[in-house]
């Protein structure tokens, strides 16, 4: 049998990580093969390609460079690593997918959300999710949770964090926008509650793809 | 006044390379300033998505990854380089421009071409050449120059130029085809001749666009 493909999106600090690993947990005891991926990222070529998209010093990739290489790298994790697992029976958890592009690249930046959703399909060759876990926090909360990373890791925010308010707001607004035209696939998870709480809310909404 | 859009294209050994240098000498003699570019790269970002796409030994691209790398490499391209170039003034020739994204990922590896067209001109953001030369010499010309290149520079052909026999044939089928539905843009020349040659040629096109 074909496996699930899980996705989960939202803005920074929404504890998409943390509940990926817990659910990666859960539904391993259930005896599922798990296959985590990040976007970018996930296969050599993509990881590469993570890199030049979070670059900001030498030649920070314009609007829809930006976009094409995004798209390059989720090609490739699609081909190489999604489908291939889907089709062994595996589960797999995504940190970001095709909902992210809309969000960022579309709302965000402005790009033709029409074009968009073509470059994407053909990016993906076709592949959907079967859930979309769009994990909702404030805004005050989201900046609370990634200033307090930052100091934790001794990180700092890269080029796409820092992009500013106004392009924070047509993220949530896009991310929101999104899961009312698609409340099939996207469901809207409240993850301001404890670890536990939130985790409970997604795995309510997992349960029912088993 | 807007400057000129010159791209050479062609399959490997026709003399590109070469006689784009001799015509920026021609050209700049005249007093035009001149920018030359390759494709992919011509900027930093795109000459490191350059070095993704000629990786063939740990991740190579998929066929929609190449593609959607090719066109951030040229979307940083047109935006940083090509349209401020033009905007000022200059002559822009590019070694490889869009016709080779057509032959190369849509007759070569069979890509949907509308949708490869739809993507390139969003990457282009709508920039066309004003004049493309398509060189052309025999397959067996072809091969003889690329190992006598191989030789004499002690490299070796690289993943795309190794693709085999019947992707090649697809490849110059494909230029032949582009340039019989644009007429007006693409001119083929014959570059079986000397360098002076072609180079005489070449320029009997060229004047036609001062």
């Amino acid at each position: 049998m074909r496996g699930k493909f899980i996705t989960f999106e939202g803005g920074e600090g929404a504890g998409k990580s943390t509940q990926i690993k817990l659910l990666e947990a859960e539904l391993k005891k259930r005896g599922i093969e798990v296959v985590l991926t990040r976007e970018p990222g996930g296969t050599r070529l993509s990881e590469k390609v993570r890199l030049l998209l979070k670059d900001e010093l030498e030649d920070p990739p314009c609007d829809r460079s930006e976009l094409l290489l995004f798209l390059a790298a989720r090609a490739q994790l699609v081909k190489n690593v999604i489908k291939p697992a889907l089709e062994r029976g595996a589960w797999v958890l995504s940190d970001r997918f095709s909902d992210s592009t809309f969000a960022y690249q579309g709302y965000g930046r402005g790009l033709d959300l029409k074009i968009l959703r073509l470059a994407n399909d053909f990016a993906c060759d076709g592949l959907k999710s079967d859930l979309t876990l769009l994990m909702e926090i404030s805004s005050e909360e989201s900046l609370k949770r990634m200033r307090s990373r930052e100091s934790a890791t001794g990180t700092v925010a890269d080029r796409i964090e820092n992009a500013g308010d106004d392009f924070h707001s047509r993220l949530r607004f896009g991310f929101k926008d999104l899961a009312a035209q698609e409340p099939g696939r996207i469901k809207t998870i409240d993850a301001s509650g404890t670890i536990e709480e939130v985790q409970e809310k997604i795995w309510k909404r997992v349960q029912l793809l088993i």
